[in-house]
Order: structure tokens, then sequence, then C-alpha cells
């Protein structure tokens, strides 16, 4: 069975709602960040990343959310979560989710962990004080040219909208207002109504 | 026929390495960086992101390497650049590029385009100072974790091995020394013999 290694907060949610979207049989792990579980000898066997998302499967481990979001779209091809017959336009959804991953959730790191690529106490302020708008300015062009409405990808829901909505919920934390984005305003709110998000977030705030 | 925007030094290699190797007819635009030409409102209707790569194809636009890699392998599956028909052979694939461009290129990003992240000449020079371990740090992970030899995913060669080979090209201005990673040393060398490597660099070096 698929196992997903979790912790509450993390890019990890993307990858649940996306097994619950595609009706998996999976089992969850909850690692508690506060505790570094992600830097334990027993998960560095997981993954050596120390990070979240890993997800067990019966072929071996997979990490890395753009990859595991595809893969899932992949083994339930009858929940339609990718347009896997067209090569265009499956990869204009890695676009997106590679842009989330390489740039957006990026933006976002630099608020609480921009000591992944400085030291100073002055440095990781600054950084802090740039996240609003770069941040701002990620959404602002996904709104203007990436996000189609009233899924990320336009009538279809895709894998894009699990990891859009995981990393939308962080802007109040990094000082943005969705309400200036209304596409992904209008997305996010849909994703909220869904079945699936509702019960992975239940899980995630027990 | 495909149509792929490139700059010198740029992550662009690695699709137009993909390219060759396909055997693809296609034609190369190269943008000058330092004339600004990812910024001019011309480029910018080709990518609003004013990045490169971008691949312009008969069914629209592509951008984000790792998109654009994995329809290369997608759209020339003769030339047998992806584990096409196995979802987990696939999604490794998928993992290992989207560690490069969401890990392994921001470390390098923070040498010279630190301020996307920040704006103080202190906070520069200290993200620049933590570059070489940085980046080592996610060589060594590779090395030790992720790649096989004598290619990236083992015996067959892939669209992760141009994409290694093209962040690797900047281990020397990060300050890392590639003989510290054997296998991704090999690799690198390897890639240096082949025929499409060696075509596009000369077209690069002109």
């Amino acid at each position: 069975m698929l196992k997903l290694f979790y912790a509450v907060g993390s890019c990890a949610l993307a990858s649940h709602i996306a097994l619950e979207e595609a009706g998996a049989e999976y089992e969850t792990v909850r690692l508690n960040f506060a505790a570094n579980d992600q830097r334990k000898p027993e998960y560095l066997k997981i993954n050596p990343k120390g990070r979240v998302p890993a997800l067990v499967t019966d072929s071996g481990i997979l990490t890395e959310t753009p990859a595991i979001l595809a893969y899932i779209a992949q083994v339930f091809p009858k929940a339609d979560l990718a347009p896997l017959s067209d090569p265009f336009a499956f990869a204009r959804v890695q676009s997106f989710n590679s842009y989330l991953c390489s740039t957006a959730h990026v933006n976002h790191a630099h608020l609480m962990r921009g000591s992944r690529w400085a030291d100073e106490p002055s440095s990781l302020e600054d950084m802090k004080r740039k996240v609003p708008k770069n941040v701002g300015d990620g959404f602002a062009l996904m709104e203007s040219e990436m996000v189609e409405g009233p899924w990320v990808m336009g009538k279809s829901f895709t894998i894009c909208d699990p990891y859009l909505f995981t990393i939308a919920n962080w802007l109040e934390r990094d000082g943005v207002d969705i309400a200036r984005f209304p596409k992904i305003h209008g997305q996010h709110q849909r994703m909220m109504e869904r079945p699936a998000v509702k019960k992975v977030l239940a899980e995630w705030q027990k």
C-alpha cells in the first residue's frame, strides 16, 4: 500500500490531497518538525534529504512534489488528474508545478528558512522583508499568465490544483492578501468545498 | 518547427542538448542577458517570466526545464530519453529533475542572483559566502543517494543527464571541485564526449 510521510504546514498537503482525489488506498505517517523528526536516522533512511513529502510505493520511494503528483495521476488514470495522453497539455501541467516548486515555494521559504542560504541575522531579516513583494509578484504572474480558472488548467481539475492550493495557504503568513488575485482566490474557495480537501484538512488539524 | 530561446550560461543548455539528442528539427534564438533581452517587451510576449528556456511548439509555448525535458522525451519516443511506459521509473526521472530545479539551481542562484531574495549588499555577500558549502552539500547528496552511474539513472541515458551536466558546469564558478563526486565527475566527462553535446557547446561558444 502507498504510504505518505508528511508534516503539518508542509507542501506534502498537495500530495495528500491528490491521493484522496485519486481514490487511492494509502496510509499516512505524520512527522513532527518541531521535534526534528525529519532529521532522525530512521527517517533519513526513507528520505536522505530530510524533507517531506516522501511516498513509499511497492516499487520504491518517491520524493519531490511534482514527481509524486504526476505519479499519482499516472497510476490512477480513472481519476483524470492530468491530461496524460496529450504531451503538450501534460507539459503545461508540469510547467506550472515546476514554477510552484522552483519559484513560488522558494520565495516563501525565504520567510522562515533563510538560514538555508545565509547565516547573518541581518541577512535573514532582509530576506523576510522581501517576502511579501516576492511572493506577491509570483502570484500576480500566475494570476495574469498561468491560471485559467475555474481550475488552474481551465475546466479540468488537475494535479496543479492541490499544489497551488497548498502554496496559496501560506499567503496570509507571507503578508499577501489572496483577494488581490481573483482567479486564484476563487480556485482556493472551490478547493475548500471539495470533500477530499475537507477530509485531508480534518486529518491535518487533529 | 520547434524553436528554443536560450542565453549562454543559462540552464537552457539542458533543453538544447535534449533536442539534439532527440534528433529533433529545431531552430534556436539566442538572447543576450547583458543587454537585458529577456526583459524586452517582445520576449515577455514569449515568456512573461523573463527567463529562459522557452520552447515554442506548434501547440503553444512551454517554459520550465523539467517540463520541456519531459515533453521532448515524450514527443521523440524513439530517442528513448525517459522510461515513458513505467510510471515509477518516470517519476524517479522527474524527481531528480525537480531536485535540480528547486534545490540545486536555487542554491547556485544565490551566487549572482541573490537580489531576487534580499536587498542589502551585506546580505548578498553573506549568500555568496554560503554558496560553496550549499552547492557542495547538494552535489554530495546527489552523488551518494541519487546518481547511479554511468548515467544518472544507471545504464540508460535520460533527460536527467543533460540537466545534471548543465548544473554541474557551474560548479567551478560556485567554488566546488567536481572531482569530489566521482560518479558525477565521470558522467560529466562522458557527456563531453557525446556528439550532441559537442555540437551544442560549439554553438554556444560561437
